[in-house]
């Protein structure tokens, strides 16, 4: 057994599978991407990595099993599923997914892949472990595969108390402890025992809360826009290939991006945190569906028309349009009086939550600070946006006090 | 300058008029009562006292003054206020306070009389500091009055953290230092800055769980029927007056319930910890307007007639209905895109956390075991409550698992 | 199994023998002590109490037993032991136990007779556990004695954590889950096992920074003394004897002293904060061996010359000469390349931490702030200090800034 | 002024020429230099950077220069030193400076070259800031300078608590609120005021435990000469100067390791965590003074010999000598009854954690796993140890149950 010291979970043992996956160069690769790709140029201390964060959901996800009562093989492959959950994630996390997910058409099958090949998959078969029924249960698959990733997993319970801890915001700070505690298999459905409504929806609301405050800072989606659109270059002007890009760590695309002379620009703009900013922040209500429908060709067209009509280089209108709102947590289950009853009719905080949401969901176009009035105008005609509604551009002075060196 | 050291805040500087008053019997006496009554029966850590947490507001109004650029005599006014504001409190803080009010018709206004009187006064004269004027501000009046009392008061955020800190339910766990940065004034309004939305529900969000979770968690509100009612046999059969008992602190309260034959089976069952069990819990739609209602001898008039029907004494049957909630923070004001918006309003929280207010509210009737559920039932009767829907004894066996030392 | 939320472990299970005892008046009764007594003259913060502290050594118990592999009933001996290992302290938990100790000539023996009676007694032989074999746990003695009270044992581990948290000193921080996963069974004897050198010097770092600044903090021994001359009176002038001074709590003293006419004025000052000064602060080597050894009749008669020579009330002088420091975890035991060695010999911190200890010690004589300088010169007098060195109340000048809340 | 949220200070303000500096890209380009180097091998958490800390430091500057009174231009100084203090740092920290130092032959003298240069020599200048007294005050010069850099500076309080934070080793929690508070001017001399002789001691302390339990911790050490080696082969097979390696971040010098052929495997190990194991693990008295004493280019021709006696290629041994231990804060200097006091006259800790430190020395000798034992032999021989003393190879397996993740 070996035990680890972390900074959230204090000591973790890792035992049996686990204590081999974790000398695998796949996971060993986790350290070196972050958990939160951009966030750490708005919170400068985020610099933890999917490392950490997957010991952390191993750890919980041991904790919920003792407390489940399950036993053997099934616990094993659901260890292993935890700590490998992440082992498909490209450089900065999230950051530069939808891109490689566009180019290789692979998403969360690439994890059968990953799971099935190289060291990890040796490690699996010597345990006596399917990695195709692993594969399953990190897709949340199956009765077990709820612990790992549903609504009420034991991943979110780590990254939103990690997160808390490294940002310094803390409304990530849930009780996971009593979480894990409280779940329990009613007919084959993971659900919190009696008397948990609150502690479900303190998960929820946490997530609410650290959403726009952290997740969706809007100087973490400009940077991460900037860095997406650099590796577009890269992509698209060097003989690197989206499966090479997502099988980078943080270090090779940023190195890659500072060495290519088509990326070279937003490489420093990155490296000396010159960032652009905000030309359009715009409601949901102001956008036309057409779009939020929109296939990213069509945005890189409209990108491209804003450039000319106002003369700049393409590079420097970025339109950043993100998925509508969902809340999967709203189907969580609690038990109340006997009964298993899904969250979101419990309790009409979720809803309200949902609303919530889509009330901070902004439209996006960034430019160099010296013509972001004037993409955002030419952008939001373009767009067809609802002017009068669409914040442009002199939403920053105002917002500018309260966020975290933003500007 | 006197500098103390915190477990919350670490050092909290007191000066001037704060470090003359914190020399005061009055104010020194806090010390002798908890901050949280009889929750530490559910969470045992939870033995801070109004002495500590009076300190807190202190401190965070100072920070709250520097970040508003308020100085000089308001300045004074207003720390005075934050240190003194809870003087007023009795024994076991509010739990006896709807007693002692009941008896003697005061309840704020005393803080004219607490502040004028006494050492207290004479210090405060000695600044040249009206006591009038400082308990305008206790009782949240006038512009600098919302900063110790009001939608967005610093007593508030002190207690949520410092009660998180001492239970170890970190639902409490709000950003105060974000809070008291961002607060300013409008108009003579004290609200939130630009970019605030999120802090501000952060604050409503945190009082909303923290409240069934630990305010009116079912062992504190048990135990807290239970010291009332003991506490009316003093004033009932003693020489003790509402006065008298008002300026207890705990230690005498709980030695006057042990040496007086009538309360000493309460003392003895407090300090056992053998507490009355709950034989209704009754959701608010269950419960006639008419019960809602019902003033104090009324209620009691019920007791005893339940008493009488099962056959127990009347100390047995304890019927508690409290007040409906209400959620002062909905009217939190917040700037949002340069003008004042009331937070209601903003936020789809506000109404979906009033109506889980609703939803938590219970009528709760009390008895030792053995009789709980004869009791309830009699009650429920007696009360007119909806018995099919009313949870008549046996929500118990589904809730031990989850309560905090709850049997 | 019960689960209990605590402000330092966070969830607490309570199981088998230790979930009954709980429920004991016996253990109940520690709710109502403060585990630092006086403590929190200094660090208002400082309210938790025995009770906590007793579940967190049971805790931490329970934790070693499973890391040692300790199983069955001498498991269960020892987590009843962790839990009721204090339920022999006295108000104020160490403040009035040497009065105590002295006035029945019963110290620890006493636990044997706590433990065989009363519920406690019942429900351990309910268990089938023996009262006197659960008592030489308590007492340290046998192998397994040792997790209990003993140079590594689990009691210190907890209140180094309980005290930190709830005073804010940081220095009790130690990392007492490392602790708890390296005690070792050598030989019948309890170590640490190999690689904790530094985890054993934490340790004992942490208690001897603790001491002068929590334990041993001026005020704290001031406010003792004082407490402890009132328990006197309480004993001298009424019919309370030192068996029933002894099972009472702090509300039952305090009160007592309150109530009573020689001790009113104490209890007074000890309201009020109106704490006396020091007159004499001596080291060690100023003072002769003579009062070292001192019978406390032999100090009492000192305070009665002294005050008789200054003009003032017995009352107004108490002289404090605590024991000299010992250094218990000196002969703690770790595992150094593979043989078990002596902290003492293997760290050159030890000798350095009994030498600091020694030069911390210090000989006070208290009084009211306007007499403490006439009353320190007559008691330095009279106790044959070094009047030179002993520094005669000019020191508080140069603290009264860095002691919090001092003077 | 920016206000900056940190995970360990909460919120930090930045304002003057700070926040003017924070822009530059030499400021930026520390947010890509871990704090730890190679450390998060030991501990994963421990991925801060050079950039928070830097903030860190800034802030408790800032914070000790209120409580000293000092302002306008000698505290701006300060502060700009405090934010830079760490500009010149390489890649990996301090893991690579002993490299780039002997080749350039440039160590602090470099601070003034890159406080004149660039965008934060025009910062510093623009704020009419002299550069080159600016880096004075970074060397510890002057007054003001041992604040930033000295026996009582606001560097190793930032640290302590830092990599406390993240590492989760609870042994750097100084009480860095309380240093800050005390520190005061006597005769131009920084030193804490009267009643801290524990504050001081718990510095050291705190540094002591830190040291061997993290900063030297065997597989930190490891993984850093692996890295240097590999370095060297940079410098010696490729076209990189000293110059550019010691301005390169974490990302360049990792991904050059990787891309160059020598140094491919040291990446490779690096990045699977595929580390060297030790063959000597040798105390100071087992080392002559001729080995402690020898320049680089010696050790490695032993490394060469060894290579060649038992068989491998040259860089599967490495020898590494750390310099003997210093305590620089033993001439720290506390006020004690008025006078100045070096605290390694007033404190008998002092010397004992030197000679704790210098116990603790180990020259390590380390090699693959499979041939770390002969490889050790054959160095213990060559080196001269005294090979009885000197632990070769067979510590690891007690150590082994106890080192995090250490294998």
């Amino acid at each position: 057994m070996i035990t680890i010291k972390d900074s959230v979970h204090d000591h973790i043992e890792v035992d049996g599978v686990a204590a081999a996956l974790l000398d695998t160069p796949e996971v060993q690769r986790l350290r070196h991407i972050k958990q939160l790709g951009t966030v750490q140029y708005v919170y400068p201390s985020a610099n933890h990595t999917r490392f950490e964060h997957s010991l952390g959901v191993y750890h919980l996800a041991s904790r919920a099993l003792d407390h489940l009562g399950v036993e053997g093989i099934n616990a094993e492959r659901v260890r292993a599923a935890a700590l490998l959950h992440d082992v498909g994630h490209g450089p900065f996390s999230h950051n530069v997914e939808a891109l490689t997910h566009r180019h290789t058409g692979k998403y969360h099958d690439d994890v059968d892949e990953l799971l099935a090949e190289g060291t990890v998959g040796d490690v699996l078969r010597e345990y006596d472990l399917d990695p195709a029924r692993v594969a399953e249960l990190v897709r949340g698959e199956g009765k077990y595969g709820q612990v790992v990733s549903g609504e009420l997993d034991v991943d979110r319970m780590d990254y939103l108390v990690r997160d808390a801890h490294h940002t310094g915001v803390p409304y990530g700070t849930i009780d996971h402890e009593r979480l894990v505690r409280e779940l329990t298999f009613v007919d084959g459905e993971l659900v919190l025992a009696e008397g948990n409504v609150q502690t479900a929806e303190s998960l929820l609301v946490a997530r609410a809360l650290m959403n726009p405050t952290v997740y969706q800072h809007p100087v973490a989606r400009i940077s991460k826009a900037m860095l997406r659109r650099a590796a577009e270059h890269l992509l698209a002007d060097t003989d690197c290939t989206a499966g090479r890009l997502r099988r980078m760590d943080d270090h090779d695309l940023l190195v890659a991006l500072r060495n290519i002379g088509d990326t070279a620009e937003f490489a420093r703009r990155l490296d000396a945190r010159d960032l652009y900013k905000r030309g359009v922040w715009a409601e949901l209500s102001d956008v036309p569906d057409s779009v939020l429908d929109a296939p990213h060709d069509e945005i890189r067209d409209v990108e491209e028309r804003v450039a000319a009509s106002v003369g700049v280089e393409p590079e420097h209108v970025v339109v950043d349009v993100p998925a509508k709102p969902s809340m999967r947590e709203s189907t969580s289950r609690v038990v109340v009086n006997g009964e298993i009853r899904q969250l979101g009719r419990q309790s009409p905080l979720v809803n309200a939550l949902r609303t919530a949401q889509m009330n901070q969901w902004r439209l996006g176009v960034y430019a160099p600070a010296d013509v972001a009035d004037s993409v955002g105008r030419a952008a939001a005609d373009e767009l067809g946006l609802d002017i009068d509604g669409a914040l442009v551009n002199d939403v920053r002075a105002g917002q500018a006090t309260t966020l975290d060196q933003f500007d």
